[in-house]
């Protein structure tokens, strides 16, 4: 049963700082139909993303900026309700990307069918999606880990982090996590195998910590955050350091310069590389990037938590707590259950 | 005939700030003999690098720093006057690492003969030297120009600045460099064939001569000097550049925090590349970068600028210049001419 109208949540205004609800709208909007070659899904859960605070300023950047008073959209796990390619069918599990809306009109190509036997369907938007993706592809290509290298990991118990840590844990090196909370460290090191983790909060000097933690040093140093804590970590890079930058969750909110000690010196003296990266950088290789995820993960050599708040209207709330280091890992929010596939 | 003493300098303070005269010492010293598989030779000639500042602090780096009280080393051209070597002569002009003084012995493996066919003497310590090859490998294995691709260099009018524009432009590069005065906006776009250049100096709004000077974005910004200027170009990156970061001239004598934009979301942004390097970081490749760059000076594709400066005393003005500015290509300093190779 389609209804006759659904929820859609607009942009209507760009934030200043940190993102409030006041940034976004909701509206109730009719459903669209299907053409040839699409489908019409019925969106079952969100992933929330910091670089989505990004696409809310009007800035060129690797995507285009959402535009004020149109839906957001992100990725999305969906159910088939109506489909007009062969391809699918109703009842199939979908992901891709989508707005943040109840129902939405993808075409065929956009959208892949998730394979429930490798894993819950949430994974396709965590592990086994672009976030595992990111993971990899930023540990490995640019990363480049070596065993008994020491890496270490901002943003740690986030969707990305927690995923980059064990992979390098997989290929034998020292992995020294940074996050928000005791929680969170407690988190890495028990449940994820991180050899330490740092607080960084309640530190009280973050460059002893890192000295600490890094004796032999930082060989990879992989980027959630930016800010004050890359400036410490750049502090202790070794000789051919890698830098794989994936995020700056830092510097998203902040509306003055952002100013903070130049690299350069830094990078010459190490003959350090940086990086910045987005997953699709790689596209031509997520085939070989899913096919290790998925075999670690069924291997059990991966493991991941996910928080996931209930309701649609909690889309905006559960991304503006990104930004508070609220969740554990992959934010997602669960909007429905599958009326044709249970 | 060799005399009873010499003339040495040693770092006497280390500098806070501009390097000053004060921060050497002219001592009179014995001259040493030569052991077995070492050669005495009489300086001709002296490089005064930008990097030698670094050198003066007391930090971890890629090079050990200068003691104090000890004699500063660098690049030189020295004569063979007396040889414990059956591969050196009296009279050979070598070429490699010694001090700030008029007499060295150096061991047989430290220093190579300049071959005199190649081009003037004072080559091997610049285009045909190590930095000639500091500009091939930080623009070829770095920067990896494609033709067609817009090359920003700073420092342009510097010794290696000066070489990078060339071979980008050898490779079918649109060519903009920065550098401090007309004169030099001259030489670069008259002599060595750069499309256009700018003074940061007299320009009244970098960001916007940048913008003219770079109408497609700014595929690698060959980095030699740092701080504003640096930030600047950031600006104008395009999808996937290439920052190979080889000096950071305006950083090098400052003693504040040298804070500026933090660059990690302008790398995400452009999933762009910065890289700091040193010239040995390729010395196993060392041979082909010699290869093509004695090449093109005997092709006449390449052309150097030189500055060199008479007489001992006036190593530590020729260093200090560097920071003005002062110098067109490379800065040389000549202590004499070849007794015994005339």
């Amino acid at each position: 049963m389609i209804p006759n109208s659904q929820k859609q949540i607009l942009l209507s205004s760009r934030p200043e700082g940190v993102p409030a609800n006041r940034n976004f709208k909701f509206i109730d909007t009719s459903i669209p139909k299907p053409n040839e070659n699409e489908v019409l899904i019925r969106t079952l859960y969100l992933s929330v993303d910091p670089y989505m605070r990004g696409r809310m300023q009007n800035v060129k950047s690797y995507v285009e900026p959402f535009q004020l008073n149109e839906v957001i959209t992100g990725g999305v796990i969906g159910e088939v309700v109506e489909s007009k390619s062969d391809e699918f069918h109703q009842g199939d599990i979908v992901t891709g990307m989508a707005g943040w809306q109840e129902y939405s009109v993808v075409h065929k190509n956009t959208v892949r069918k998730v394979n429930p036997e490798q894993g819950p369907v949430t994974t396709s938007l965590g592990i086994l999606g672009l976030t595992g993706l990111t993971a990899y592809f930023g540990l490995i290509e640019i990363g480049a880990p070596k065993e008994g290298e020491t890496v270490v990991v901002s943003g740690a118990a986030g969707a990305v982090g927690s995923v980059v840590g064990q992979i390098a844990k997989l290929k034998g090196c020292r992995v020294v996590g940074i996050c928000g909370t005791d929680e969170k460290v407690q988190y890495l090191v028990n449940d994820l195998g991180f050899d330490t983790a740092i607080n960084y909060k309640t530190t009280e000097n973050i460059n002893h910590d890192l000295e600490k933690a890094c004796p032999n040093g930082v060989d990879i140093y992989f980027d959630n955050v930016g800010g004050p804590i890359s400036d410490a970590v750049l502090n202790f890079i070794n000789h051919n350091a890698r830098i794989p930058i994936c995020g700056a969750i830092s510097s998203y909110n902040r509306t003055d310069n952002d100013l903070g000690p130049r690299v350069q010196t830094k990078l010459i003296k190490s003959s350090a590389l940086m990086k910045g990266f987005v997953v699709n950088d790689y596209a031509n290789q997520f085939k070989e990037g899913a096919l290790h995820l998925g075999q670690w993960l069924q291997q059990g050599k991966l493991t991941y938590e996910e928080t996931i708040v209930e309701g649609f209207e909690m889309i905006p709330d559960a991304f503006i707590g990104l930004f508070e280091g609220k969740n554990l890992g992959k934010q997602l929010v669960k909007v429905a259950d599958p009326q044709y596939n249970k």
